[in-house]
């Protein structure tokens, strides 16, 4: 099974996409996890055009170490739920909003209308990042040092909103004198 | 493989569903083809519970025999698409509008809007009795009984027509005095 | 704060939703939890008439032992999204088709388009059993006898998939003679 | 509470909105308040980065002396509803049609469809400007001087059209010779 | 000008609706209104059946004491819009879901999206009650009386909230001794 | 051609339909006819069943007398586009929410988006009755007797408004006291 | 009544649009009638901004010599139903996909959709040209001049195609050789 | 009849489109027939502006050795259902999002959405290589030739795959070192 392991630990995510023209959209799924120091692994599998890599890709994720499974994909979008009907570890799927997709509602509904029995944890459309965060609070209910990690970055982003608060203060766009 | 053939023939058209509970939406395309006297077998394969029996049924069944599969899903519905990813059959696609879907449009968008390189002849919303036609369709370009069938098909339904065409003449609906 | 605790154990799973009305839609969540044996709670937090006790809710729900929140919500549905808000838990989102949804797209896109940063694990309408599947799948990845018994439970929905196909071939519903 | 208060004069309305990238769309509220010579204050609150800094910006905004709050976000957007639920002050709801919104659809949903009990008062989509002119409305309730203002806004409006009536006229357009 | 007045007051808000047929749906915004004890009028008019008496409704409705318009109307719902056209008298559209509605969202789009130059506060689909409450909002930036019945409203809210977080307590439902 | 005349006069309006289904929803079209004493013709034309006879019934018309030509369909509604690529008479297509059409979106889409050069005169979703009124008012543009008959209808519709008006009056519902 | 006469005939169309912002999708409607020699006034009235004039065009249309109204509208388009409320000539209304409009749905929807009593002759999404070939078909159905004007633009419209069908032919697209 | 045979063998496909400038759309239908050494035609056939071609082309279809119909259309997209209402061979529709489309879904709704009787095999939206691909698919199934040719086609599609995850794997994207 060929990927693009990190370094020198063990993936414990693997990031997967359908498409090497997913890539742009994906790459913030691991620019989030490097910043959490996560291992993880990126490469693409496609459902519909290497089921078998698929197939293989799911079926030994658990025991080759990983823990979450990040999957994007556009239009019919089945590899998140093909690989979630396959391994029983958790499965985030990233709906693309990829050429072929009409507006980005191909993709959502067919990665969040999953039957029962079979979830697929679903984010926003071109959500990758947050794809990466969910990840990060999934392995943080079993590792102390990630959910710390993860109130520093709330606190990251409180402090970027009250920094343009004081910029618009400044600017005193509303002032009427 | 456990599937369900017609008696005496070998099956050449397969129709799968995800669940026994599309049963009542599929049974049309078993109706068309017994009228048309074309062997075929009737089971259920769930992409998304049994994707082994998927895989193995998409990947044998050119070789046991089937021209045509009709595949019928809900919802995320991935088994048409994933089963013409993995043969190179003709693979039609009945979008069913089943009780786990939202009105329909996730099963629609999940079978028809595949990917470049892999087709899903798609039909209408919980539209069977079409996808038993058009795999009649489908066999006819090389079997003229079949064409031939087809044309008196298309008289029957004219002829219907027709018939309430005179019942309207006659129930006098537009009559003014 | 008021809760409804499972028994003789600390919950691991918060189940909350908006109203008492979303009940019957969000039981299988904890029907599921139950068949796995995973403790957890289950209450109602309102976003809007309730919002100092959803902040109260979030805000402690880490440290008092909760791994995963469940939340349902229907209409314009803030709960999902306000709890991820405050807390660093996954957070599971579950569109309620209410009777104040307009079929249901406002209560998934009001939970699934979540902004960068605040990510919600969307699951379909009304999917509550996918949720607590999702919230056992997170939890299986420190806890080898959660995944063993996924592992169990997808073994289950495969035989009663291979029971439907048994039973419908027997009935001979393809059979021409 | 840092905020941008118009200069001279108690701000009789807050214009907030989730991130300073909606500034753009937001402007056009401030403007028209500008135009009614009504004192208003405008800053970022972000319902999911700064959960702690809108609910302070809503339990205080009446007794700061605020009698309305014009409040936008985009895609799941929960400010303005989220607001509305801590004050009793009228919050008027701008649907912004931002990077990550699906063509609007869901920050119209998530601001629109409100569960009984807490109202928002939705404009149209990227619709500052009637936000600004609503909440002079609402002012003019008790206020015959912005009352007055109104009428003469709408004969200002009418006016300019019927300068583009006379501009059509002269431009003979449609004349055939 | 043949209205339903609110007995011994000179109302202050008025109801109006496009048809009989909306009256149920209606209802609850005078509902809303009596328990605040704000004197109202209600009565029918069409934009399109009655255009004559939608203009006269509208252009002295300020004049005649209203403060507050509250306007239903169902499908291509121009009622709101209209009459927000007509007076600057703040107009609170609620998009009903008649009988001849594509699901409610031409009543939704018809009311909402109004053009620059004169906004329509519109609330959710069949949002009647919260048009009351809304109503009773923006007579509260004038009226300290209806302010403080408001927060008493919003009190009961959260106290029938708490109520059924007890009876689900009680209930036991989680429990898996 | 077999088709249903109304007795005494050559019809001047073709009422057609896909399908006897379709009869319950077109009927008021008939209904509105008769009621301006407009001699009309109904019967059934299938695009899809009887494409000769809609070639035929298009091709003949205006040389038959037929001044206007309503067409009802529903689903993929070809008939009132195709009638009106055959003939230059102005057609009137009624998008019918038959059994097999998605909401009545696919109707309404297939019948009102014609490219340019073949217009049809798209109303509302079921909307028959509107149909027969919109060819009286098409027949009123060179017939003084229909134009009258017409202001008449007006003035009942707006009675029967006032009817209401009255009704609601005196069931004194918004009364207080 | 300021309006842009057709020079030297009594206008028989009047194409009418809420905003000069509409002109150039309204422009089309006036070059066809231009094609057919048929005299007609193009201006702008909204239904917004100017009600009264709105009022007064729609009531005088008819005596004024007008046999059909083309109206133009984009968002909440209220513009063609209002004034097909006031006159009974035929009103056609063209949905304009504005910069103000999602998509053109809320222009489409707000058009359509009228309710029974009030038609309006809606055609496609920016669709002036065929609004003017409708008006043209109307005046048809008593001008045998514009009905031979017609068959001859059809056959134009005939010619331009098989012009398209001989150029692809020598291009030899399709040769394989 | 006129059209663009690939030169030296009877056309067994048929590729026809609404208009010219559908061309660039249904031109990788043509590119994959080519690839395959399947003989087609490709021309231009309106439903709308050439009926009677369009009537012809599709009774003459089989009987001139086509064996599959690929249809493109756009907007009203008639020219699919039309088609296959008079042949009974196997047709095809691509849904084109041309300019006079409604984000596409007009096309796909009305080329899909088709009555029972007469199918269409709808592709994707803009899919015209897997009409092409589908098109084959039903040759091979008389066509042991083709038959081997697709399974070529589908390992060169997964060596695509392949090599991009080589690429990937070589520009060591995930590497955290």
């Amino acid at each position: 099974m060929s990927t693009t392991p990190q370094a020198s630990q063990t993936p414990v995510v693997g990031i997967i996409m359908g498409s090497q023209s997913d890539l742009k959209v994906m790459q913030p799924a691991a620019d989030i996890l490097k910043g959490f120091n996560i291992p993880f692994e990126i490469t693409i599998v496609s459902a519909h055009r290497t089921p078998h890599r698929m197939f293989e890709y799911a079926e030994n994720a658990r025991q080759r170490g990983l823990k979450v499974i990040i999957a994007g994909a556009g239009g019919a979008a089945h590899l998140p739920g093909m690989v979630a009907a396959i391994t029983t570890l958790p499965v985030i799927g990233v709906p693309v909003k990829s050429s072929n997709s009409i507006d980005g509602w191909d993709s959502v509904l067919s990665i969040l209308q999953m039957p029962t029995g079979v979830p697929v944890a679903t984010v926003a459309l071109n959500g990758a990042a947050n794809a990466g965060l969910l990840a990060a609070q999934i392995l943080s209910t079993a590792n102390p040092t990630i959910a710390e990690a993860l109130t520093q970055h709330r606190e990251t982003q409180k402090n970027k909103v009250m920094q343009s608060v004081e910029e618009l203060r400044q600017s005193n766009l509303g002032a009427a004198e």
